[in-house]
């Protein structure tokens, strides 16, 4: 990815804000933020996906495509309100998915036939300003795609800025292509200088009375047939848009390809942290710090901190990160089911795996020799049927056996292979395998 | 994706060529192909990726793409030559590709510091008609890019014979975004009409005295600064292009994340069909066909075929089908591992693993009331051993344990379960779990 694009931006909780400190980054700290709100047009078929269902409701880890991109609009404070323009038909499953994963700032509209049906009905949501209604009229108004799930917070600030300065402003990407004109026989007629030519990509922003002044003066044709916003407000109200600059990850999934890339990224981003959690017993410990450094060695790129689970049941929130996804529990040869079960409850009890599925693998260190492997096995048995159990809660669960002790060698390759199973369980996120114990 | 996009025309070995009866295909049966070779700029050093790596040599499942890409030209039988043009300092990385994934047309060309330059280094190398040199010049070049590498033998057709008949032609996409053209200070001057307006893709295809002309003719400006070869046609040789919609797979790999579309394309490709070896012991071929049964309700889009292995030594290859990167093996609980190891060996020996992981996966079923699965699982503990050494061929080894007899119902769960478990091995392809024993 380009330098400065994602990967520094997990997924956030719904509700809570990552910055209230954006004005003050974007180098304005006296300027006050104009009331701003956001309309996402969600009324298309996905044709181009070629797949039955339209591409914003395509599932992604289990969850549609449009929840994430409203969980990166409601990450962001000062975008009060959101109206999605949905089909009626699709009207009872957006409702669902605002209730399922917590969206709290969301409004429906129902889509018109064309986008720039849509996003005018949208508009006019925001500018019902009737005593009773939750919208209120705001000063400045996004458009966002429901297919462009990383959007950003600076780049929503800056196209907001800008609108509020210019009246309107849009995010631009270079071309990936050459863009030529075609004759009417089919050949080239001239190939365009990539140099002066932008991609016009979404967020845009615009003055509310701007653009819906321009929807309430453009004609039919532009309705039916145009795409472009920043054209209506350049022919209707007479507005040049400010062109902003936008990072890679702005891009739109539009075919199929792009969900698998979409769910590549989302599945990095949330497999960034481990948190370990140590049984307090003393010689499982240091063999639980042990794995912990052939970890943080072979999964150079992730985060891992640990700490130890006091059997008083001290609150395992204590020890987690507040957005980790992924929990490896270090079991002594006695550890039990119980404890166990307390872990998992106290995750279940989060809200952590509304969003995304959430891996814990449970390891045991134990003598192979003194100790038959399969008699140990057999005493793990439960893990199989605790793990269809809290499936239902979005929470991915394995066994890990590790042999030990062993001489130093064989320990470190054990560790070794432990830490690449591990690696493949948090990476791929496959439920086909929960329930299952794993040898190292 | 679109309809007619991908998905149809699996990967194929290197060598055998997919189609002689293409020219049929395009509806022009009469017609004499032309004489074709193709070259591939691969010079570029990948900094809109973000990694380290030229974009061109980054890995899919291990293997650099630009393999991928040389192997879909392979398939076409028609093209008789490929220059590939590597800078001098990937000169020896490539020349190792060609040799360990078997590329049998391929030569190769210094590439030059821009694109232009080193697409003119590789025509300049077919142009050398020279006794002793084993490239002779075609009547038609088709340029391409190292980083499409769905490219389909249809497109490739098409463009060359339209270059026949019109000196060049180009493959085209719509637009997936408004295109616009800025003003000085950063505003939007005009969008662009969006239905006039193509995005030119690869490949490309020219009748090589028209494009070797327009290079030797062109001016530095257009060779540091060019980018659109059907341009330099236009200006210099005077050639319109004939412009041909492709499909959307034509995508060039520019991203990060396009890798990891690319990967899930590859995995799902590889993914359409299991092979079954079943055990000829009657009771074990009995609940095999019910696995089989089972793993066609619940993998519907997957074609799966199965055959009986005799123990006389009959050759598996009778069983496989040709191009089949997924086998399941169906064991008695007598099956011991010298059959395993004569199953493997045989794929070992047939060239399927050079081009992709190959997934194995050895079921086995056995009443886990009459001997415990610990028990049983211990005996198999040579699985975990064995799958490091097919690892080194890129063959990837499981086991998995089914329980039987048990009663209807409860068998009906395990088998689902165990498609699921096989689903997700063949599917992730997770060097990280071989060797492992899972249990449905």
């Amino acid at each position: 990815m380009e330098p400065g694009a994602a990967g520094d931006s997990r997924p956030a909780k719904p509700g809570p804000c990552v910055s209230g400190a954006a004005l003050a980054a974007s180098g304005e700290p006296g300027r006050r933020m104009p009331t701003v709100a956001a309309v996402l047009p969600a009324g298309g078929c996905g044709e181009r996906m070629g797949v039955g269902t339209p591409k914003q409701f395509c599932p992604i880890l289990e969850r549609p495509l449009i929840s994430y991109t409203l969980q990166a609009l409601e990450r962001v404070c000062w975008i009060k309100d959101i109206v999605v323009a949905v089909t009626a038909e699709n009207m009872g499953v957006m409702e669902r998915i605002v209730q399922k994963y917590q969206h709290t700032r969301v409004s429906l509209a129902e889509a018109g036939v064309t986008r720039h049906r849509s996003i005018f009905n949208g508009l006019k949501a925001l500018a019902e300003d009737e005593p009773g209604c939750k919208l209120s009229k705001p000063q400045v108004v996004i458009i966002h795609d429901a297919v462009r799930p990383f959007v950003e917070e600076d780049i929503l600030l800056q196209v907001a800025l800008a609108a509020e300065e210019h009246g309107a402003a849009g995010a631009i990407r270079p071309l990936v292509s050459t863009v030529i004109s075609a004759s009417a026989d089919g050949c080239l007629d001239h190939s365009l200088e990539r140099a002066t030519h932008r991609a016009s990509e979404m967020p845009q922003a615009f003055l509310f009375d701007v653009i819906y002044e321009a929807y309430q003066q453009c004609s039919d044709y532009d309705l039916e047939f145009g795409t472009e916003c920043l054209q209506l407000a350049l022919k209707y109200s007479d507005t040049k848009a400010k062109l902003v600059e936008g990072s890679p990850d702005l891009w739109k999934v539009t075919y199929k390809r792009d969900l698998s890339a979409a769910e590549s990224i989302i599945k990095e981003r949330i497999s960034q942290e481990i948190c370990m959690v140590m049984d307090t017993k003393e010689d499982t410990e240091r063999v639980g710090y042990l794995l912990e450094e052939v970890l943080k060695k072979e999964l150079n790129n992730v985060k891992i901190v640990s700490g130890v689970r006091s059997h008083g049941g001290r609150d395992i929130q204590q020890i987690t990160l507040p957005q980790c996804y992924n929990f490896v529990c270090v079991n002594g040869a006695a550890s039990d089911f119980p404890e166990t079960q307390q872990l998992l409850s106290v995750l279940e009890q989060s809200s952590l795996s509304i969003l995304y599925p959430v891996v814990v693998v449970l390891v045991y260190f134990l003598d192979f020799k003194s100790v038959p492997l399969g008699q140990k096995m057999e005493s793990l048995m439960w893990i199989r049927e605790f793990a269809k159990e809290v499936k239902k809660r979005n929470i991915l669960l394995c066994g890990l056996l590790i042999c030990y002790p062993q001489d130093e060698q064989t320990l470190q390759e054990s560790l070794k292979q432990g830490a690449a199973i591990i690696a493949a369980l948090i990476k791929d996120r496959n439920p086909g395998l929960i329930g299952q114990l794993l040898v190292a």
